[in-house]
This record gives structure tokens, C-alpha cells and sequence, in this order.
């Protein structure tokens, strides 16, 4: 375990708040609720971004840019969306400050007030849906599919780091389309695309499936999720696309001419991912000793660190080392060697292992003598001595290896922790021991509601392809046609 | 000249207008003073961020993200940014909204208001030096070389799209140094950095210099800029490099032991471009036909557009059209084939011209026949039919032509409105006709001021390396003894 460092089963909450800060990922700022990402963790954030973007782009999007603020009267167009967004938000009134006349500082210029106050977006539906209606006419102007890559802020009173902040950075996207089967469509191609991220990039194995109408997004007809399972047993949404059927079109009065010549209302979707994603991608795969990496989102993919005592050993080392460092960065990999005279090899191993390298190849005199190398791996902390000649061919196997055997332990702990229960007695029991329960439910709200305060649990999800069958809710007793996931939930 | 379009000479203003709405660049939003950059104009300036992202990269520094909101108090800290920046802008007193209990909609929630109002960032080094204060505490620790990518907002009252914006994208280098000479080397290495991407990217010939007093950044000791000088005469500020010395360290008391463990404030500079840049793109190279864009930042660098009448010769075409493309595409060229049967070929090539195309490719039934397409450049509007087989060596080499074209179209513009005056009736009878006026001036502020009051010319910049000469201020006749860059400016 990491010195000082609170071990995962000794206070996961401490754990992971810890971890953050140390591992260089980000910190609280003199701004409440706001977090400062500090490089190493934006670099993540950046790798996340740049393959996301590649993904939009290659199912047909395009990336384009909306206001920061949002007309006050905006939110209250849509009904449901304004009960859920239009409350805990940061709220712009005036437009000017003035040096304080009767004593130090400035002040807000009491006649620089707003006629009608500007909304940090919470989320950006209304004032996109604001301009879609001058950008459709007819059906020749459908789909539209656009994303925006932007920062957002919901005024939130308990935050932490990355899961939930005042402002973070998300991508958004919001489609217009001629038909509710393409919007449908849409909306769960989206949800797919998080998906393959989050299992192939994140190396982190999700469930898929539909919110129920509790925990839908304010102003969905449909919220399709991806929904993940931390170590400490209670899960956390990753992603959300939304169907949105007419309501935002029929909002801001957004028609088009179809085929048939005829005025009909436009269908929409919108989908989202967030910096939450970091928070997810940390407690997924990270130990006592710090942060774990997959490869393929790693800043760095493997260290070198040279091990010696004279200046003289560290010239033959650092020819190794370099010879080394340029082969596999010629097959994509990066690679940064650590010569730095400041620091001795056991800090910079505990630095690396806390930052979560997935390789660290570390090379002494005898080493460089004998043409070895020192090869350890990060997620099972285990070394081997191998020949420099293997390197370039052992490395970006390993790389793959590493990244499989991550998800490999992430799905294993799914499938344990997720099982069936049949009675409310063995659903209370259950639900202490963290994990996903799937149980009958009645279908309504009501019993949703009374399952929360009783047990702090939701539904995550309801699986879309399952198999239907006849059942009790473990709550109510009556009838239900199709398990769903129970869960306490970040 | 594009139909119902206002050439340049006509209303130079009005023409830069509807050209950025008409070209799907971006349009004004619901609300004042924000605009809606849309996809076609996203994807130029996504390219010009990826470009400018991996020149900082390669000059050593990394990204971050920090607030959106910043403290009131943090702008009465340093004297000099608290009169530039403090005053137009958005300011955030409450952080609720509630249903309207005497009426209808959501109203401000007064019982929610900030014990301390938050300014949304009009640029971020204060948050930012609040920040450095916890990063650094000795030498070991510098240099701190960050950048961010981020949206900001001042509250303007006159605001033009991509000019003048009440929000704006943007990028901002932060960078904490141990010395003054080390932190003078950066603000100039970054200025280098804008003048080579100005000149290589966007074919943008760009003057060098530092500002004057007056027009220095607030809080800064030196602002060195890149100027560029418009079609209509004016300049354009494209972006600044800031030494700030030891302001903001000694105003958020930012210390460091240096290598004598001796404590001294750090030393700063800051850095950035903006969206402003799309402004000076469109505004260098357009003409009476629309946006005209230079090969290297052009989303689609050639577009094929087939003309037929039956289907069958559409299929003919459309065989050595695709080949073509992928033979384009294989040399990382960006091609579009528009083979859309909802448009006429007339239309589209309207269409291209207008949104800035470099090359467009024409392919007829008797070209398919002959093996031969016309090829069409944009910056010049002439044609010319070749052979189908000298297409793919042929079409690198000209859109290289166009990117030096537009490049000394613009340079030749520069140099031949660029002249040195001598006298005060010279000076304003010649501002009017525009362009860069090199004259005498007596170093003082209030010489400036009174030249920008009469003649609306500012001191675009002072140069760096130039041959001091002696001679007489032409407003004052006070000695001088260096000539500097006047001009009206946007």
C-alpha cells in the first residue's frame, strides 16, 4: 500500500478523494463546487475526448458551438425540463462592476441590470432547439447531428471531485430528424458508441439498458444509460441518450415541410457523457497503491527509469534506454525515460506506481551489461527480467495484455456481484452487500419511490433485450412481466 | 459577384456581415451578444485549435482546465487587471430559481444569493495565480507551462460575429518562471509561435511588435502582438503574448526557494488567440464571390461535382469521380463527391465558390468519355481542362499554388499600404486611405491619446528589431527616436 494512503476497504470514499488529488488528476479551487483538472488528468481527459470525437464523427456528426448562457424564459417552454433544470443553477443578473464609492474594491454596478436574467446552461436542449427552428424548413434539411464539446454547471450542494461538480466539461449532443424511428435509432446507435467506449478504451464492462420514468431525463420519453459497477458495490451511470420525441420541437415551435408537403413536428434525441466518466475510469481499476491505467488512455504507456551509481553507468543505461524509448515510440507507443538526477529510482518507482503507468521497465549496471531488463507491470504489480532484444516485440503485446486482464477483473466483479433476489427480506439483506439486484418490480412510480427512501436503492436500469418473465415485485407483490437492475448508485 | 451579395467596396461592413451567415459560419443567438458557431464554421476553427494545440505541444507546454467563475475579490488584487477587466462583464449573484408564486414561469430564488458575487472568467489569471500559489513552492517546481482552451466572456456593447463577442473561444497560456529572462524568452517564443501559424496556416502575412503603453494588456509590464491589416485599410490585433513580470505572483503571493534557498516571486506570462482569428481568416482572403480559405484550414479541400442528364452517364462519372477521390484521399487530401440529385450542378457550384472551396473538380459525360475534368481554382476563378491521370500529382501541387497565392496576394497588400508619413497634415490625409502609417511619435501616452482622438489611428505596435533613426514626433515635434506602426484598426 501507498504510504499514508487510506486503503480502498479502510474508507473508500477518503480512498478515492485521496487519490485524485495525489495522482495530479485535480483539486477543489476558491470557487465552490469548481474543480481545477490539473494536466495529468486533462491529458486523460483529452485522450477520452479525441477518440469520442472520432467516434461521433464516424457515425455522421459534426461538431459545432452554442451560447454559455440561456434566457431565463427558456427553461420554462418545456414543462418537465424546467422542473428538473431550471433549479440549482448559476444565475447571471447584471452586466457590470464599479469601483466600491465608499470603500475598497469593486461592487456590482446596481444599473447594469439584466431585463431578463441569463442562465449558466445546465444543459443545452432549449437554446439549441431556439436555433434549430431557423435552420429547418423542410425534410431536405434532416437529420441535423450535431455535437458541442463545452463546459456546463449545475449549482450542486455535495460535490466531489470529477462525479459531481459544479461546472465540468461534457460533450452533448442534440439530433433533429424527420421520423421517431430515426430519432429511436439515434438514440441508440449513441448509447452503443458509450458503450464500445467504455468497455474498449476504458476497459470498463458496462450494462446497457432504459431508465425508468423516475429516473429519466426531464423532458425524455426515453433515457437509454450505460451503468457501471464500482468497487465499493454501488454503480454509476457513465452515459445517457436521450429520446426526446416532439418536446423540444413542439417547445420552440420547430416544424418542417415533409415529403408529403405537410407540417409535422420535428423528432430529437440529445446524449451526453461527462468528466464523471474520470471519476468512473479511477474507480474502476485503481488500488491501494494508487491509480491504475488502461494502456489506452494512459498520457504515459511506459517508464524507463535508470538505476545507478556513476555517471559513467548511466551514459551505457541511457544508450539502452534510448535505443529502447525510439523503438516502441515508432510503433505508437509513448514512452518517457526518467534520468532526472533529482530524484532517486524508489521515488520515482512509487511516483509512477501512484500515477498508474501500465509498463515501468527499470534498468541497472548489471542490466546494461548483460542486456536485460526489468519489465513491471502495473496491474498485477509483478516483474520479470527479460532481454532487451524482446522488448520491441514484448512490450505492445503486454500493453494489450494489460488492458484485457483490467477488464477482465472489472467483469468478473460485475458478474459476481450481480444477482438475482426474490423477496423483500433478501432484497434489504442484499442490497448492504452492494451490487446489482435483479428483482421484479411493478412498474410504477410509487413503489420505485418507496424502494429509494427504504433502501437507498434505484433502478439503474431495465435491460432492453431480456427475456420477459411472469413474476411478484418484491416490494408491492404484484404482478411484473421483467426483472430489473436494483442498485445504491453514485 | 454572388447574387443579391454587397461587394467589399460597396459596404465592407455589411459584406464581412452576411458573408460569415451566408458561408454557415455563424449566426447571431437569442442571446445579445453570443453567437452560434456553426459546424462549417467549427470544423475551420477546430483545425487552426488542433494546429495551434500541437505547436504549444511541441514547445513543451500541457493543457489544464480551470473555473469558469471567479471570485469578485480576486480582481481588485492586482491594481492594473482590476480597471481592464473588471468591468463589462457577466456577474452570477444567485444560484436558485423558483416557480413564480404570483404569476407564471421561474423567477429568482432571492434567498439564494452568493455571499460573494462570481465573475464569469474574462480571462483567468487570477483564478489561475491563485491556483500556482499551491503548485509551486521552490525552483524545482518551475517552469509551470500550461495552457487551456476555454470559453470567456466581456461584456460587449457593440458586438460583431468572430470580431467582437460577448462570449468567445479561446486559448490562454499561463506559464510561471524562475526568472525574468527565462519568462521575456517565452512571451517572445509564443509570439514567434502566432506569427508562424498566422503566416504558414492561414496565409495571413502578420507585422511583429510590441504595444504601446496605452494599448498594453492590463496588468502586464510588456504585450508583444502579431498585427495583421485588413482589405478595407484597418488593422487586426490577431493575438498577444504578455510579460507580467512579477505582478500577479506579488498580488496572490507566489513564492519560491530558488537555488541560493532564497524566496522570491515567481515571474509570468500569459498568452492567446481567439476566435477573433476565424475574423481575420474570412476578412484577409474573401472576395465578391464569398469566403475564399486558404488549402490548409479548408474543412473540404476539393469538391467533385458531376454533370449529367441521364443516369447511366452519372454512373460513368461517378466511377472515375470515386477513383479520383481515394486516390486524393490517400495523399490526406479532404474530397467531397457531390453526387446529390436534389441539387443542379449550377447550384452547387454557387454553393462551393460561396463557402470558400479551394478546388473544385467538374466532371461532365463527355469529360468521361475523353478522360479528362476541369478543374477550378477559388482564389483566382480560373479553369482549365487536364487529363484525369495528371490529376492526382497535379492537385497537391496546387493547392500548395493557392496556399502561397493567397499568402502574397495578402503580403503585396500589406507592403503596398504600409508607408512612412512625416507631417502631421500628411499623417491625417493619408489615415484615411487605411493602411499601416510608420511615423515619428514621442514615446508619451498622451500623444497617443490625442492622435487616436483625432484621427481614430492607434499605435499598432512599436517594433522589435528596427534600425533607430532620428526625427520629430508628427503630432508633438518632440524628438523621436524610432518610427512606429499607426493605423485605424477593428
Amino acid at each position: 500500500m501507498a504510504k499514508d494512503f487510506f486503503g480502498r476497504n479502510e474508507n473508500y470514499s477518503q480512498w478515492y478523494n485521496e487519490l485524485v488529488v495525489r495522482a495530479d488528476l485535480a483539486e477543489n479551487s476558491a470557487v465552490r463546487g469548481c474543480m481545477v483538472i490539473k494536466p495529468y488528468g486533462y491529458a486523460i481527459w483529452e485522450t477520452m475526448r479525441d477518440v469520442l470525437d472520432k467516434m461521433f464523427k464516424d457515425t455522421g456528426h459534426v461538431n459545432a458551438y452554442f451560447p454559455l448562457f440561456i434566457p431565463k424564459s427558456f427553461f420554462s417552454r418545456e414543462s418537465d425540463h424546467v422542473e428538473g433544470f431550471a433549479k440549482e443553477c448559476a444565475v447571471v443578473t447584471h452586466y457590470r462592476l464599479k469601483k466600491n464609492e465608499h470603500g475598497t474594491g469593486i461592487v456590482v454596478d446596481e444599473s447594469a441590470k439584466l431585463e431578463e436574467e441569463l442562465i449558466v446552461r445546465p444543459t443545452s436542449e432549449t437554446i439549441i432547439w431556439d436555433t434549430y427552428k431557423n435552420w429547418i424548413q423542410s425534410y431536405r434539411d434532416l437529420p441535423i447531428l450535431c455535437n458541442q464539446w463545452a463546459n456546463v454547471v449545475r449549482w450542486e450542494m455535495r460535490t466531489r471531485l470529477f462525479l459531481r461538480t459544479a461546472e465540468f466539461l461534457w460533450q452533448e449532443g442534440h439530433t433533429a430528424h424527420a421520423t421517431e424511428e430515426e430519432a429511436i435509432k439515434e438514440a441508440e446507435t449513441m448509447v452503443n458508441v458509450y458503450a464500445d467506449f467504455a468497455e474498449k478504451y476504458m476497459a470498463m464492462p458496462i450494462m446497457k439498458g432504459l431508465k425508468s420514468p423516475n429516473e429519466r431525463f426531464a423532458g425524455a420519453l426515453e433515457t437509454y444509460c450505460i451503468e457501471s459497477m464500482m468497487q465499493d458495490g454501488k454503480a454509476l451511470q457513465a452515459g445517457t441518450s436521450h429520446f426526446l420525441g416532439q418536446n423540444f420541437a413542439k417547445a420552440f415551435d420547430v416544424k418542417f415541410l415533409n415529403k408529403e408537403n405537410k407540417l409535422e413536428y420535428v423528432w430529437a434525441t440529445s446524449w451526453g457523457v461527462s468528466t464523471r466518466l474520470m471519476g468512473a475510469l479511477i474507480m474502476t481499476h485503481s488500488d491501494d497503491n494508487g491509480l491504475v491505467l488502461p494502456p489506452k488512455l494512459a498520457p504515459t504507456q511506459v517508464v524507463i527509469v535508470p538505476i545507478y551509481k556513476k555517471e559513467e553507468q548511466l551514459a551505457q543505461i541511457s544508450e539502452m534506454a534510448l535505443k529502447i524509448k525510439a523503438n516502441l515510440e515508432a510503433q505508437g507507443i509513448t514512452v518517457k525515460y526518467d534520468d532526472r538526477d533529482t530524484q532517486k529510482p524508489g521515488w520515482k518507482f512509487n511516483e509512477y506506481e501512484f500515477k498508474g503507468v501500465p509498463v515501468r521497465l527499470a534498468i541497472g549496471p548489471r542490466d546494461a551489461e548483460n542486456g536485460t531488463v526489468e519489465v513491471a507491470r502495473r496491474d498485477t504489480l509483478s516483474k520479470e527480467v527479460v532481454n532487451k532484444d524482446a522488448i520491441a516485440t514484448l512490450i505492445p503485446a503486454l500493453l494489450d495484455e494489460i488492458q484485457q486482464n483490467l477488464y477482465n477483473r472489472a467483469k468478473q466483479r460485475i458478474t459476481e456481484t450481480t444477482r438475482n433476489v426474490n423477496t423483500w427480506e433478501e432484497f434489504t439483506s442484499e442490497i448492504e452487500k452492494g451490487g446489482f439486484l435483479v428483482a421484479h418490480w411493478d412498474g410504477t412510480s410509487e413503489t420505485e419511490q418507496k424502494i429509494k427512501e427504504e433502501t437507498k436503492a434505484t433502478i439503474r436500469f431495465i435491460p432492453i433485450d431480456s427475456h420477459f418473465e411472469d413474476g411478484k415485485c418484491i416490494y408491492s407483490g404484484r404482478p411484473s412481466k421483467q426483472r430489473v437492475f436494483f442498485a445504491r448508485s453514485y
